[in-house]
């Protein structure tokens, strides 16, 4: 079948929204098919836009509910059929009323599958109201008992056209009941008039920062950016005030004011007190951080107002297409009704709920009283004047390469690796003052992993915070050279598991691994050894550190230069030598 | 607190797209609380941004799972927070990795909960790497038995930077496979060999018709209308080719072949026969039609190479803000991890799915046979001749008025009432020749019924559909003149049930009700008083449509005219008036 094509080369109109779809004629057929084939609990009634439940024969003796309208409002209707929700879903055209026959096509399949009889849940749409209606009263003349609700939930005109109110999301609410109902197996009456009861109950508003578009059509409305138009249907139909774009707070409750104003005929009577189950609805394009910054704040407005909130529901549910908006659904839920709407239900596009509810819930929990490492004072040792001198040596030689290091970061990154480390030295010296370290190496790295986390960020700080908690481990409660060997091992390890970068690379690690490769002696050395090994690991750092002149950047910021243009070595490597090399030194190393 | 408001009337800019928000600064948090507070299993650890189960008690000796990361992916990650997937999620600012404290404090929270350990989800971005490395080395130093899954999913480079593969939508299976196997018990080792193995087996890529941005920020990147981008990251990071919006279909095939190329060094291996689940994950803003489509697109694509489609999901699982594309992620799935795959959860954001295979299962079903009822030849019967010879006479009446009709519907409406009724006349009139009626007045409703339903269209055909089929039922099997009353009456309730206007709304039923109201008296008459009912009926019906020249239009498309504008009576009533009056001169009554 040649289908008319979407997007032919002759006419593309840069007004006509381009869709990521095949082709105007088909893809409401494509959708739907989509949507069957996606969930092994739903049938396509061939040759009809029919979704049915495929386990049909399981409505023996209960009441089938059928739903339906145009299309473009996915996932409804066909996503609400499921165990205690719809029996099936008729879909005409985009935004347009599906066709008599096949309405009857679907009645007549649920009443052949053994339903006890057939509820009609139709949104208030003149042209679903006449071709719903049209198929009951010939389903009724071929015996079938079927029965009709008309969901008119919309809000938005303080006097409803003759039409009524029109039939917008709070018809999920009104699938929901009543499907809990069916499965229970209530009788068509009773739901029918516990169904039409609970509607009166249910109010929705809506409002769009942006127009939708038919497939293959110009936008249905106009609406200038920056603008939003209040209170319009789920086709684009017009609403009842535009304004600018105001905070989310300020529109949900001209939202809540507006549907529960008692001067207005289509108002919901909502008082203090109340318990409501909330629907925040996005009408399609609104990203789902908007959709949980409005669904906080009108869980917040409804609280404002003494409103009880037991259950909220938040995100797709009938939708406009692409539009960028929500809808408020409110319905007024008494232990009935929620009990109903608790109900289990495999419908796809019923969402994941919980039956805690949401006022007066406690929803803080306390975090664990963490106090940081650097602060903690543990008992003095012998190591600790050595470990001072050394990590004094360690500050002053970073101040002194700072303006070397960001002249060496200019050149393949953003000029503040000198900077970063002289924030580091500078923090541990005002650390320093007048302050016995720990004994325990461990400790102190521990201590320094927390002041460096806290005061150096970045990158390079989580990378030497993560080096030095990893390396305290190793060094808590043993303090013997073979025990530092370990550490820095352990420390060098997590830097790579972590930091995703080799030697080689052209990162700290080209002075790092070499260094630590040289200490790995430490293990079988005797303590005499040791200052000779460190020599050693302080060369090796210094030529790896070299090296980096000729590598090309592989990790960090510097991956982002062509290797062509970076002749000086890497500050990260030049500024981990100079640390080694200044713990060699305080520790009475000579010069290399 | 002042915060930054997200709209300042000073550099409002055309180009920073407005949000549904209350500030850029507080967005995330609002965001965070809009989700807490909707489902009752989460809570918010106080002074972070850190989502955990409300329950924690009941990780007791299980070991917990925590993931995170930027904001901006909403569902991701705290929707992923239940029984049977995460146990906590931390999040960073918009597209910003979370820092290593709140990161820590949930962990330690975990912990203190009862968990057997703490395994960490991560996804392949430097700072996540870093930051929750750095917080897993830390509560490691404290004792707390830790691990991290890195998810590297992105199958978008040949020749991924040193940096690796991204972590996509593909985390999404990852919480789901790591969270059963917790629930289950398992140790954390276990849970860590395991998934990382099938890590392995999950690609994923994404397209996009449009940019997303940040809060307060300029678009991520700029893409002209009509255009798409092939492989970019979450974050709006570049892709791999730009082109022109291709058909869905096209799209997908690309996609999917780019995924599984050899050449690749990121390509995921799947052959003919193997059996995968598939995830169609909405971006942030195409609409849920387009989702649709693209879903049966991939199914169709991949069932084309012979590869067995298990399970698919299809919805908003991991976003980028309110970008307009999608993603494919397609993880290999033997019969263990369909298993974990398909064990139940209570994560808010995890979709109702069912537990059927989609390749090979049976998604359609037959429709019931139908035959039209004007297509049945009934048995004729003493009343077949007088109903054929009325039936006439209302065609050529209708014929007549053709142009009068017309040019009253001008005024009103679209002006094609005339034409319309002409065209129920002549099929009614195709549908006389050389057909004797059925003697049942009920069988010969319904089949006028079907036929006005099949040729006459629109709202009047539905109405006057609705009229002959709720008609017909009292006519079926009975024909005195007491039945006719009945079937009249039936016939305008339900065109008023169904139409939902009422006699003064300048409508058909102007003409119709004061006719049918006379017409009652037939119930109660000797049969020879029926005649001068009907003429009585025919002259209440004129007069009703004369009425109709000083009422406004409540219903139908004449409502939104001015009725200062209408001085002609209602095409409709006229039309109904004048069928009346062809009946009653048919049957030997004189024109009044």
């Amino acid at each position: 079948m040649e289908a008319r094509l979407l997007y032919p080369q002759v006419f593309v109109s840069d007004q006509v929204q381009r869709k990521l779809l095949n082709s105007v004629d088909d893809c409401v057929d494509e959708a739907l098919c989509g949507i069957v084939r996606s969930h092994g609990a739903l049938a396509l009634l061939r040759g009809h836009r029919v979704v049915l439940r495929s386990d049909l024969g399981s409505l023996k003796g209960k009441v089938a509910l059928l739903s339906g309208g145009g299309s473009g409002h996915e996932p409804a209707h066909a996503g609400y059929i499921g165990v205690g929700m719809l029996s099936g879903a008729v879909a005409g055209g985009v935004f347009a009323s599906p066709p008599p026959a096949s309405i009857l096509a679907a009645i007549l399949s649920l009443w052949q599958g053994g339903a006890a009889g057939v509820l009609l849940v139709v949104k208030n749409y003149t042209g679903d109201r006449l071709n719903f209606g049209l198929a009951a009263e010939q389903a009724r003349s071929q015996g079938v008992p079927v029965d009709m609700v008309i969901v008119a939930d919309d809000c938005a005109f303080n006097q409803p056209s003759k039409a009524g109110r029109r039939g917008l999301c709070g018809t999920v609410f009104v699938h929901k009941l009543a499907g809990a109902m069916a499965e229970e197996g209530l009788p068509l009456e009773t739901i029918v008039s516990r169904v039409n009861e609970a509607a009166k109950d249910i109010g929705t508003l809506g409002v769009s920062l942006s127009p939708c578009s038919v497939p293959g059509c110009l936008p249905s409305f106009q609406l200038p950016p920056g603008e939003m138009e209040l209170g319009l249907g789920i086709h684009g139909e017009p609403g009842i005030k535009r304004s600018k774009v105001a905070p989310a707070d300020k529109v949900v409750k001209t939202m809540i004011d507006h549907m529960s104003d008692p001067s207005s005929l289509s108002h919901l009577a909502i008082k203090s007190g109340d318990p409501v189950v909330l629907c925040v609805n996005n009408l399609g394009a609104l990203s789902c951080l908007e959709m949980a910054v409005v669904t906080k704040a009108a869980i917040s407005c409804l609280e404002d107002r003494a409103i009880i909130v037991t259950r909220v529901m938040s995100g797709s549910f009938m939708t406009s297409l692409e539009m960028a908006g929500m809808s408020l659904s409110i319905m007024k839920a008494d232990q009935e009704i929620l009990r109903l709407f608790d109900s289990k239900t495999t419908a796809p596009a019923w969402p994941n709920l919980s039956c805690e509810p949401v006022s007066g819930r406690k929803w803080t929990v306390e975090p664990p009283q963490l106090i940081a490492p650097h602060e903690i004072t543990h008992r003095p040792g012998p190591l600790s004047d050595v470990m001072q001198k050394a990590l004094q040596a360690v500050c002053e030689a970073l101040l002194q390469l700072q303006e070397e290091l960001n002249m060496l970061d200019r050149a393949a990154g953003d000029g503040d690796c000198g900077n970063t480390h002289a924030c580091a030295a500078k923090a541990t010296q005002e650390w320093l003052q007048g302050r016995k370290l720990p004994g325990c190496p461990g400790q102190l790295m521990t201590a320094l992993a927390s002041l460096v986390q806290e005061k150096m960020g970045g990158s390079s700080g989580a990378l030497y915070s993560i080096f030095l908690t990893a390396a305290a481990l190793p060094l808590l409660g043993q303090d013997d050279i073979a025990a530092w060997a370990t550490a820095v091992h352990a420390g060098t390890e997590a830097m790579k598991r972590y930091g995703g970068a080799e030697p080689g690379d052209r990162t700290m690690l080209d002075a790092l691994c070499p260094a630590v490769e040289e200490l790995q002696r430490l293990s079988s050395s005797p303590p005499t050894g040791a200052m000779a090994i460190l020599q050693a690991a302080v060369e090796r750092a210094q030529a790896g550190a070299d090296s980096t002149r000729s590598l090309s950047a592989k990790a960090g910021r510097a991956s982002y230069i062509a290797s062509g243009h970076l002749t000086q070595p890497d500050p990260g490597a030049v500024a981990v030598a100079a640390i080694l090399k200044a713990v060699f030194e305080a520790l009475g190393g000579g010069c290399s």
